[in-house]
């Protein structure tokens, strides 16, 4: 068994059961490893960025790493964009970088690079492994560090002797490390707080935002009456009927700033205390009121299921009360194409069980308030701001949950940067459905232009923002990747256009113009 | 004047006229000052790395820095990929980041990056600029560094509050340091060398590739029966009817070897001794014959064009004799497409000044043969070998050579890399005629899969090499983004659409499938 099959067979052992991937020529060994190895599903992008997104859609749903693999320093590079946006998603991913031989480095060859150095920024664990006789142990402890909670991106480097030498042989996987629980005393203090009669929000983040985990926020919102936040930016939350109710912050400041100024306590379970995007001349950074007490009830690698348990346990709920969403939709709107009768089209077709990905940036803004009573469903946003993650996160997700729809929000100018995952979906036959709200610009640049006190852009600037002439043709763009587009210029057939979508087999798109 | 003015005036001052930019938040007070300056010509893409391809593309062909505009650590990742072959290539860049305010750094909001340790690995010169007084210095030393021969990459990270505080002021622009020579020692062994009978090559790279070194290579060559080689990658090749002959190595390593074999002597010109891409189990990586001494002229930084005039009187030449290239080209091909026949067609049509950036990959292989009678041309080429630089090369090459024609070569797997770029060409406007070879493949995968005695890829192995199921559309593509395209299916039509967009005023695309 050579280092390229002991890595595969590891991963198989370790229950990885995707590949997300771009190969090249010094990883082959691995690929030949792949193609024996049933166990995995490969799924070819024609970017490394759709790789790695797909690589964060399909933790997000699955709660379990899919690997990555990708040739040389390069195809890492092309994927570092969304491998940022998982780092801060904290998804577990096995990311493997094909190298050159160890000898062959020196020769200094064009493809060449410190792939480590590349790679560090974002990988909380990385290693090459440099003996195929230690390729499978390297395997099981990248499977093991990407699975640390909260989860990780662990990058494991191959050099394509070490995967092509015999020797290897499939390591055992060491158990999961349980995350530590927080202190009594973070407990107490929080239970402390939710009983003081200040208004009080309790801030989630990670596993707590779906299952167990919010449902015992729930239960514990509905009992002290503290209200239950969400960052803007968070990996997965579940939602509708049924479900507690969580508001996102706004990405906005002063939105942001309006509805936290009400909450004297803040206690955040995996979250970070809420500040600006982006810092402003002459403004405060900081989102919550000054006479606001912000208190960590479990951070990032702690258990946060097992601390919202505790704090329950400390305030002896009783029951299962929890302040579900009422189950309600409005009726199927009709005219003119606006946001929000966009939002509304949404939240009255909806199907149950539906994971929407949000990048729709400025255009989406009203789409989550008008799908708070839509049925069950998965809303998956943003999580580190590099645009260009939807559509590889609807891959993800889709490969993860087969028997779910995937709606895909997108906006144009996020679109483009990794518009080639339409060509994946077409080919694994994925069923999503993608809606580009086509506004011809990188709005929110307009917006903070004038926020930043620059005045009007000249014409120059203005030439930055918008992504106008020529305008973008995304039904072309789709059709030119194998995907069945249409586009719509009124509020019925956008409502017919999804409803088609939901119904379809494999992937469709809808262009908005706005 | 604050920190972003006085970064963008030293820009003007220190001669950079262009700026291929996607710009965030944390870049507008620089968007603002370039707002103002119509020195410089502000070009967008929609992804990063058609950026910083481009910026290589115009380095190439004008010889100087563009500067880019990056927003925060991921549009520097996405720009990566794009750099590494610059920085192969030894071109110019002077590479500007925008960063975080400094003081909302520590909020670790979303965006927040190491910067710096993502620049680095592809970065000769770095620097944070960290107060305004200073920036305009920092971008004085930035396009000195750029300059600084052969040519490197400097990045330039400038926070929003450094680009928004007053105080700034532009610096003077400090000399260009000049190459140092090589020692004489080099010079005379090169002479003796080239005196001794035996069968010589010299490979050259960088500026010998084009103008007055070519010139003075094709001089020596001439008076001493030597033979000028260029490596397989290399940044800008002068070429066609009465330039000297310049052979490529090529990239399969037994017709490099066998290219190789009859010398006994390799002189190094800012090149590198030939080694196999890629390293292959059992085989050797040097591609010259054991016999073959290796000797260096000029090392990288040294002054390539200075050596060569040196080694020319070391030897006593006299006159201008040089073996030109003859002035022939084939009648334009009918019937069937196949790979000689539209290497034909090129040679048959191809514009006198014309620039030819070519990753047409396995299609394109006899491409360079046939043309080599052609009027006078360039050639552009993949330096690093991450895939995805035809299109933005064309791009930078189009602006920095206005009154030329540029012929992209790219194949269906390298152009989706990057294939936004096809937008920007539409519209800045360029005169940029795109053939895209359709093989449905990563051939050169299914080639290395059975080279590395892997036997025939399986069905899974096969579905990661074969990038049909479904096929690109590159007429839809290209129409999505504003470019005309004609997918043709034989030789005729082929020759007709190059013909038309030679004369056509803005870019067009030729898809044909193989």
């Amino acid at each position: 068994m050579n280092g390229a099959e002991s890595l595969v067979r590891t991963l198989v052992a370790g229950g990885i059961d995707a590949c997300f991937t771009n190969p090249g020529t010094s990883e082959l060994h691995v690929v030949a490893a792949l193609d024996r190895a049933t166990e995995i599903r490969c799924v070819l992008g024609l970017f490394e960025g759709v790789v790695t997104g797909a690589a964060d859609g399909y933790a997000r749903m699955s709660g379990k790493p899919a690997c990555t693999l990708l040739h040389l320093g390069p195809g890492l590079a092309n994927g570092l964009a969304n491998l940022h946006n998982a780092s801060r998603a904290r998804v577990p991913i096995v990311n493997i970088v094909g190298q050159h031989a160890t000898y062959h480095l020196d020769h200094d060859t064009p493809l060449t690079s410190d792939i480590e150095a590349i790679a560090r920024p974002y990988s909380k664990w990385l290693r090459t492994s440099f003996a195929a006789a230690e390729t499978g142990r390297d395997a099981a402890e990248a499977i093991i560090a990407a699975r640390t909670p909260p989860g990780q991106i662990a990058t494991l480097i191959l050099p394509a002797d070490v995967a092509w030498t015999e020797g290897g042989f499939v390591a055992a996987i060491p158990n999961l490390p349980r995350p530590p629980m927080p202190a009594n005393e973070a407990v107490e203090r929080a239970a402390t707080m939710l009983r003081s009669g200040l208004r009080t929000a309790i801030l989630l983040a990670g596993e707590t935002l779906h299952g167990k985990g919010l449902a015992t926020a729930g239960r514990i919102a509905a009992s002290t009456n503290a209200k239950l936040l969400s960052p803007y930016p968070f990996a997965r939350m579940e939602r509708g009927a049924g479900a507690p109710s969580v508001e996102r912050i706004p990405y906005v400041r002063e939105q942001a700033t309006e509805l936290l100024s009400e909450f004297r306590q803040l206690i955040l379970v995996g979250a970070q205390a809420p500040v600006a995007y982006f810092a402003h001349p002459g403004k405060n950074d900081v989102l919550t009121s000054p006479e606001c007490e912000i208190h960590t009830l479990a951070s990032p690698g702690e258990d946060y299921v097992g601390a919202l348990d505790a704090l329950a346990e400390t305030l002896s709920l009783r029951g299962n009360r929890s302040a579900a969403q009422k189950a309600e939709r409005p009726e199927v709107p009709s005219g003119d194409i606006t946001l929000s009768g966009l939002a509304a089209a949404v939240a009255a077709i909806l199907p149950e069980n539906a994971i929407v990905v949000d990048e729709s940036m400025t255009s989406g803004r009203g789409m989550m308030a008008a799908t708070t009573g839509c049925p069950p469903h998965d809303w998956l946003v943003n999580t580190g701001g590099s645009i260009g993650i939807a559509m590889p996160l609807a891959v993800g997700a889709a490969v993860a949950c087969p028997a779910r729809r995937v709606l895909c929000l997108t906006a144009d100018g996020s679109g483009m940067y990794t518009s080639q995952a339409l060509w994946t979906m077409a080919r694994e036959g994925l069923n999503v459905t993608t809606v580009g709200f086509a506004n011809r610009d990188y709005a929110v640049l307009k917006r903070e232009f004038s926020n930043l006190g620059l005045g009007d852009p000249g014409p120059r600037a203005q030439d930055l923002f918008e992504i106008g002439r020529p305008d973008l043709d995304w039904v072309s763009l789709a059709k030119g990747m194998g995907v069945p587009g249409t586009r719509v210029t009124s509020l019925e057939p956008f409502a017919g256009a999804l409803r088609e979508g939901f119904q379809s087999e494999g992937p469709t798109l809808i262009e908005v113009p706005l």
